[in-house]
């Protein structure tokens, strides 16, 4: 396991930033281990994420916001620290189909994925067995449109007593409401069975079908108030061919999924994903 | 050169349909090179294409029709007989943007594509040189909104008196009339630059870089009357990430539309698209 | 479910083969739903794949081989008959390594793989948990130096006493004997963790890393006497750049293993392979 | 056209190094545009490419050795600068083949190769149009297995009179001699048709078709005394099946010799490849 702080920095572009953060790193005796920035030179974005090792920094870390609080100022920084040994808490949503679901647990079981997972919620009783085998607490809470206002405030409750950092949908076929998003902004990542902006709503893979495409594709991306329109974190697509009927594109389109969801929520738990406007920077 | 002949067939689906034709084929003795068959059973229907090698096919090929005629009348086949070694005749539509002028070009003085080239139709003088290099005859036709019927009319006539067999808009920036669209119908392969339908219209690339997708594509697709609506034939993408600007993405973007618009057109030539609804099938 | 039979067959290229065996189905009423061949021109062979379904077939299944025994025996056919609705029975080896064996059984369970899984052998215990949450029976046998010819011997009796079909090598870090690849020709599916040919043997990844590949891959084969050389089912790869250290190398391949060999596994059990020389056709 | 530098460091890994190149930086006002970075944790080395604004920079660049040599000195620093607005001199190298060449010389032509092209040699007579079409001079300069010495005496007398500063093999199908290849370390770029270390040596296609691959590939690398051993700067592939012949595979692969070695190539020019030991960084 990694002893490292990671700091994310968005802030206007300027003259001397590079400079501004290495040096304080510096001065507290902080081996950079990774660094790597970018400038969006339309937006006037400078956006960095710098990964130094723990041993042998001077500063604790629960004096860093003061004494970096000089430098934030001088160059208007947003900024977040990270831990690598503090392990994010996910909750995972899911429906029916189960593929998304297996394929996370067996990644998190495996440490691929360095986080708690407290809870497992579901509108339907299927993966129950799945959750149970990797030992997640598994909670049915079945959704009508009736009920659906006071499901979200169960399923917050939930979240909020398992103290949950970030939400998974994992193939969940609930749309939230904008109060449900609005708690955890750039902190739901959802699976898109298409490769958005194509076929963004319902039925993706009928529509890619019946449009006669040659490629389908996954998108996951961070929730926001607009259905499928918020900022991309990972897309991939595979070949299809007229040979493939829709049940092919469905099972072509599930392998895509996972390692495309997967892909997004280790970069995300990593704290490599930077949001800006409706995009993401994911940093490597 | 090859000498051989290539039959494609489509029809309602039906027992007995293969035995039928590959009966007809070796009764005239027909050596078969490649066979390849489809079945959309949605759409209940059956699409053969089927190659034979001409030495020592007893059958002369102007009076095949007439042999065919039976089991063709039987099944309710459409169809269609192709000849390897007559070369169809290829214009190429261009505005400013020469890639894919230069690519196809290239792939046709090479071999690549087996076919013709009478004639470049360009909006703009800027590729001159270019069909000049391949000595290849170079129009220049200019078009506002005021002379666009007229220039159609013109670009009509010159296809007619060069006995073009279809045409390819290589990245040519006017959109073609509804009356020029039914003289050629599935005979004129356009390149989109992005993955459709995604992105149809105008700016794809723009658009592509303000929605921050991670990849970006190229489509290339029979025209029809609606705008970037017609069956596709080939697709392609290629990764991008938040350190391409606009710039990179045409550019890389370049890359994929010669490949996958220079894949479209060998296909056509090769008689391996067949278009059936809103779709295609592409042999292999 | 289907209810389909596939023919498999392979001959001697010749003129007439595809009249004859389409008009022996033919005879028999049979609605053929896919057919494709291929010639290999160079090898002089003809190579063909055809699936009907069995409503309406009008010829009892026992009675299939002497009907067809005419037709084969004129063209010099090689064939098998297989049924869609009869399971092939798979054993799973695997050591330490689990990411291909979770894979499998999650397929298997999910329904994509349409086959009986009897058992599982190891020659760790390190599994036998998974095994055990998709209720599959686990054998763990370790090996030594000095016992792997008994070792080989107790599996052999394994795979007798539970009527395997076939054998897949789920990263099972042993070499198995040449008299024991005798047992099941072209009947054991390994997953290499490199794109063979480069890398084989021991350490691909170790060794990919150190000769600074851009590229990562991994190839699924049946396994000959020859180690790694057996005829390629399916390989894909994967991009890595100087960013990705060793760890990194063997997490992206993970991935790449799970689906090149579930591939390949699928492919086999919906009998789509067939071996010639040492390659594969893939019928899709 | 960029007005801007480029500063390519390597040196052993240690702390403060980022600090100091970013506080020289600052300290003459560059406004930095890019700044990667990499650590090989495993080499201990530290590597880094930094691109700033030459407008307000306040160092003539004369006088940037003389300036900037106490840091190099103190962190044991190799580094290099480049400035964006020279065009570096690029000599081609060609035999029969032309796809490369014409693909190389179309993509200068337009700009997006930001190099000069001083000649084209080859030992054959044939590609002598297409460097006409761009107005390249064309050296013919045959080769056999006696006059090679004097044909490269030849050749670097050429290379020396046009001032050329790196040299492209775009298929030139002779062995350069160590003592040729030494005048020009990481300064020759080769492109193999297949994806290294498979298929290193003669007659890749052949090989790769007679193994029965899925993929074929192409790698780009910069030519060392050992044959197609060289630090690798970038691969691709792309997928074949049965239904390709020998021909179609060097059709197939010929489209990825194009874009691996103009990638290659551009990388080069725009001075994002660093080598260390047989490997390579890119920076992107």
């Amino acid at each position: 396991m990694r002893n490292t702080a990671v700091l994310l920095v968005s802030c206007p572009d300027r003259k001397g930033l590079v400079a501004a953060i290495a040096n304080f790193l510096y001065q507290h005796d902080a081996n950079i281990l990774h660094a790597d920035q970018h400038q969006d030179a339309e937006a006037g974005l400078f956006l960095m994420r710098v990964e130094w090792d723990l041993a042998g920094f001077d500063l604790g870390l629960h004096r860093f916001g003061e004494a970096f609080a000089p430098v934030a100022a001088q160059y208007e920084l947003r900024w977040e620290l990270k831990l690598s040994s503090v392990k994010p808490r996910m909750a995972i949503f899911v429906s029916r189909q189960d593929h998304c679901l297996a394929d996370l647990l067996y990644r998190w079981q495996a440490g691929e994925l360095y986080c708690e997972v407290p809870l497992v919620i579901s509108n339907h009783p299927d993966t129950h067995w799945l959750a149970e085998a990797y030992q997640v607490p598994f909670h049915h809470l079945p959704v009508t449109r009736e009920t659906k206002a006071e499901v979200e405030a169960a399923q917050l409750a939930l979240l909020e007593a398992h103290r949950v950092d970030f939400v998974v949908l994992a193939r969940y076929m609930q749309v939230l409401s904008p109060a449900f998003v609005a708690r955890y902004p750039n902190r739901i990542i959802n699976i898109h069975h298409s490769f958005l902006p194509a076929f963004d709503g319902a039925r993706p893979y009928e529509r890619a079908y019946a449009r006669g495409v040659k490629l389908i594709g996954a998108t996951s991306h961070y929730v926001t108030e607009v259905l499928d329109d918020g900022p991309i974190i990972e897309q991939d697509v595979t070949r299809i061919s007229h040979r493939d009927d829709l049940a092919d594109l469905k099972q072509k389109g599930a392998d895509l999924e996972k390692v495309v969801l997967s892909r997004a929520v280790r970069w995300h738990i990593d704290n490599r994903v930077l949001v800006y406007g409706n995009k993401t920077v994911v940093f490597d």
